[in-house]
């Protein structure tokens, strides 16, 4: 299936700018301190910072933390921050008030959930993943195998475009598949109910890494039956370098789950200060230790545009900007042989485009020289998210001209955009 | 062994005072943006905002972030902090450059360290650890217990001051003794070289909590000979509420190490992108998921201050005002039952004092109420923890006067100030 596509041939930059005109999403571009003459395509890595970030974190800084001291863990709610900022993400991914926690680094509450997950299945040995998955994912799961396995590691079995299929590889002992529902190099997307409906026929338990998804496009965990997900907030939730990640559960789980990483937070009566583990009611559960007051409260700043957001419309403009721009890249840089790996069915891409070119790297080095930002990931691709809250239609024909400009000049040939050995 | 007190006879509010005047840490004060009119005694459970921290953090958002985007990473060296920061920590504990990484939560991190250290003695099958320990130590420890020992859980042996002593319980089916240097209801001491050499005896590996002892009393991790540490920088270290925590391995294990988070900020080429795990060299491995930024970079401008301090001045001040505050409890609050329950002798006490009152809550309430912030803990502890870079021998004496008063007024029988059925 391929989507019915822009007219190139009758496009030019004032359409783009007629475009941008009635976009009911361009006001949301004013929220955000983007520096002058960037055209940020990077969102997807590190999401860009939110006007009103520095005075927030700046008040918990001065008001919370300097005058309020430790008093400031009740009488400014820190404690329930993992609760509360997570409820804001909740409408986000389709889930229900109290199903959503803040936790440490995604790998770590990838760790957390993957677990709790494979702990519902004792009597199954396998744990299902995807070849190109991101990496952690990966190796996340190959330390459950090795600590849940016991005398032998669990099982993995890796599905990939080029085979297995996940219909092949799912049997009745496959405990947990680890999927991530947008890919992070291609902006492949899942169909998350059809895929969740397929491994929980097979009786297995569905975990979703939802990385490039929250923010990006609707998800609705809870209408695809889901079980367990994690996400990434610092991408197009704009919640800062490293901002901690989100934990959700069904709530049909919450009883049963046994998290791996059992801190004093979720602890049913932590303050009770009692030297065996009782594990909290609910999500609090899959806390694990104090709360990381000054990230949380980034992006509680950050929640707060999103608040405001509504996400049919974030994924209307998504699909337009990046329909947009693989038109035009067809049509103004396939001549070079650079190809568009995204897939074209709008069903099947999240809100990144993806292009394939030997040289990808000095290409992007270049481009970002000129201000327009996106990111190279080995060995051949330039990737570019589109984050519709601030990426404007005329950001996209620029960096299309941009392009077509960097190779008609060859100037990406130049030694400084050559590639390093390494990057650190 | 009891240490010399203060002649508290000989003792008042001026001499106090003049203690102050020759005071070489006394000019610290101003780096601490304390609110007027507080004396602040809980420093060992949040400490207080550095005068630097929020113009730092907010050059890092609004700069590094806000301005530099994704290509912060490496040109603010963002990706690098874990260890840059490590290293502003390394000489307050006796670590060598490279040995000491920023990590997730203060729990994450001892999960991460302890199933490390139990891997380099998988033929035994008994953690020790401390009945009274910090209940998210035991909780850490019922999870590796369960992860790490295949069919049945490994073996969990608690010493307590009532018996049994670490002497009775190594034996060489020890695999890991996991304690906590200070006492966190106490202020208890370890020896830390002493009981590391008697764990080594028995053919263990050593793990120390350092959560109230980085920045409260010299530590000498290589002095010690020790092999693994974790511990906490927002307590006497200022990093803020939930700062990261560190971890810590001596370098002849940095070879052997495996961590059980394995994340993609710890492979050896991160970059690379590749399926399998492979392990960082050094402490990198250590890592987990992305470096919270913002985070550390609070945690980065309290290290400043930290970078100009010595802790034997530390030490120094640290006896004199634990010591002072003993002895005016003693003179002028032991008339009401009131005890202290902290070792008198200076090598066997951190930098907190604790009393034991039963109705240690409302008197706590009171004292708060009136601008002096200790804290407490069930069932009858009333804590202070004395930073000697903000706490004067004047705070001391005004703690103990408002303490006094209260008591003799008996203001702390007002309702307000009772007990709540619950702490959140």
């Amino acid at each position: 299936m391929t989507a019915p596509s822009f007219d190139t041939g009758r496009l030019d930059r004032d359409a783009c700018a007629a475009l941008d005109a009635t976009d009911p999403l361009a006001p949301f571009r004013e929220r955000f301190a983007l520096p002058e003459g960037v055209i940020y395509l990077d969102g997807n890595s590190l999401g860009p910072l939110p006007r009103d970030t520095a005075a927030h974190v700046q008040r918990v800084i001065a008001e919370e933390w300097g005058h309020g001291l430790i008093r400031s863990w009740n009488d400014a709610g820190w404690f329930d921050k993992p609760r509360t900022v997570g409820d804001m993400i909740a409408p986000l991914i389709g889930a229900a008030p109290g199903e959503v926690v803040i936790g440490d680094t995604t790998s770590a509450s990838l760790f957390q959930t993957t677990v709790a997950a494979a702990r519902l299945r004792p009597d199954r040995r396998v744990i299902v993943s995807e070849q190109g998955n991101f990496p952690t994912d990966l190796y996340v799961l190959e330390s459950v195998q090795t600590l849940l396995g016991g005398e032998t590691p669990l099982e993995r079995r890796l599905i990939d475009d080029s085979g297995p299929t996940l219909d092949e590889v799912l049997d009745d002992d496959v405990a947990v598949v680890v999927l991530t529902h947008v890919d992070y190099r291609t902006g492949r997307m899942y169909d998350m109910a059809d895929v969740t409906r397929r491994v929980h026929e097979a009786g297995a338990v569905m975990v979703w890494d939802l990385c490039h998804s929250a923010g990006a496009v609707p998800v609705d965990l809870s209408g695809a039956d889901a079980d367990f997900a994690v996400g990434c907030t610092y991408k197009y939730l704009n919640g800062g370098p490293g901002a901690p990640s989100f934990l959700w559960a069904a709530e049909k789980h919450h009883g049963a789950a046994r998290p791996a990483l059992t801190g004093w937070n979720g602890h049913a009566r932590p303050f009770d200060f009692a030297p065996e583990y009782a594990p909290a009611p609910g999500m609090t559960r899959f806390r694990v230790g104090t709360p990381q007051v000054l990230a949380i409260s980034a992006l509680e700043a950050s929640l707060r545009v999103w608040a405001d957001v509504d996400m049919a419309q974030v994924r209307e403009k998504s699909l337009r900007l990046t329909d947009l721009f693989m038109s035009l890249a067809d049509e103004r840089l396939s001549r070079w042989g650079i190809e568009v790996v995204t897939p074209r069915g709008p069903a099947k891409r999240g809100s990144q485009v993806s292009l394939r070119f030997p040289d990808g790297y000095a290409i992007m080095q270049a481009l970002i020289d000129r201000g327009v930002i996106g990111d190279f990931r080995a060995p051949d691709l330039m990737r570019f998210g589109f984050a519709p809250l601030y990426v404007s239609h005329v950001d996209i024909w620029d960096a299309v001209a941009a392009l077509e400009d960097i190779l008609t000049t060859e100037v990406w040939r130049e030694p400084r955009f050559a590639r390093r050995a390494a990057v650190t």
